[in-house]
């Protein structure tokens, strides 16, 4: 059985991946908002955990209505929640099973209890998310037996994260993005395999 | 790394151990309110498995309070979540890392997010449900792919469930369990591998 899993290059989605490896046909998918995004950073993890990799694009408008919700809220959970529930919507138009690196003391991107039944629902697809039930010191141990990573600061990472694009969008707008975003939010990138 | 599960010999805990035994050194343990209770089966599908196994018994007083609290409900649901807790915590006596085979649509036992934390803080271990994040959908196709079961009905069925033993506990004080327990109630046992 494929499952396509969200893919931003960083240590908790690769894990899922590989959590699900053994027992699925997986295919590692990266949303952008544009064409011209380069990922070849992304694209480069996909090929380390050896795994094949698929550049998606969002549909048109849902940049300008996660800004609007950023805007809006002036912080950016919501926004980032609304765009990762349409990468996973997008997402079961190609598979019948959707995944993503979620993990239990994830708050954002977190779908609810509810809102994952929703999905599973109304596009007719299974949800899995297989770090839900690992604490994060479990997913680190995982992780730092089977991934090499590097850590870095949002803007300084070439991951699949969303951010770096609100943030922009938030500039063209005129709007400052760092009155929006925490400060300091640490982001990885998968560099190699552990043994 | 050494993780405790929490084994009834049922398809939920038996995957949840196989999908953590890649990545831990994996102990199936197994509860049950009095020493003389026959696990013979339970022991079987641990060694289906291929996993080592402990038979473990609760603390004295906690088949009692367990008890009280099923006739002070009327349904089993709070005193069920009650024997799970108490089991999870009596098993980080031993383990630094426990584990269960809570799904994600399980209602019981399950705890919530704030008992999962509650329980690593007071306990000072990690809580592993590997399959949380499943949907039903997706933990009967990975059971298909790698373990043969039986089904039935609780009393008839040999595995570590503890609805058996509160039934009997009821049947001591005099009581119905039958007004107690819904009428219908499915149980599984591993009896071998696929493949």
């Amino acid at each position: 059985m494929k499952v396509g899993v969200l893919f931003s290059g960083g240590k908790d989605s690769a894990l899922a991946a590989l959590l699900l490896a053994p027992h699925y046909e997986v295919e590692l998918n990266t949303f952008a908002f544009g064409e011209g995004r380069d990922l070849g950073a992304v694209e480069a993890a996909g090929a380390v955990l050896g795994l094949p990799w698929e550049r998606r694009v969002f549909p048109d408008g849902v940049l300008e209505c996660a800004l609007d919700r950023l805007v809006a809220d002036g912080y950016p959970n919501g926004a980032i929640r609304l765009v990762h529930r349409v990468a996973l919507e997008a997402l079961a138009r190609w598979y019948g099973v959707v995944a993503d690196g979620t993990r239990f003391d994830d708050r954002v991107p977190m779908l609810d209890p509810g809102e994952a039944r929703s999905l599973m629902d109304r596009c007719g697809c299974s949800y899995i998310r297989p770090l839900l039930g690992f604490p994060r010191a479990e997913v680190d141990r995982l992780v730092k037996s089977c991934l090499v990573i590097e850590r870095g600061q949002t803007g300084h990472m070439p991951n699949g994260d969303y951010e770096d694009e609100l943030r922009a969008g938030l500039r063209r707008r005129g709007i400052d993005p760092t009155s929006l975003f925490p400060p300091v939010h640490e982001q990885t990138l998968v560099r190699g395999r552990v043994g």
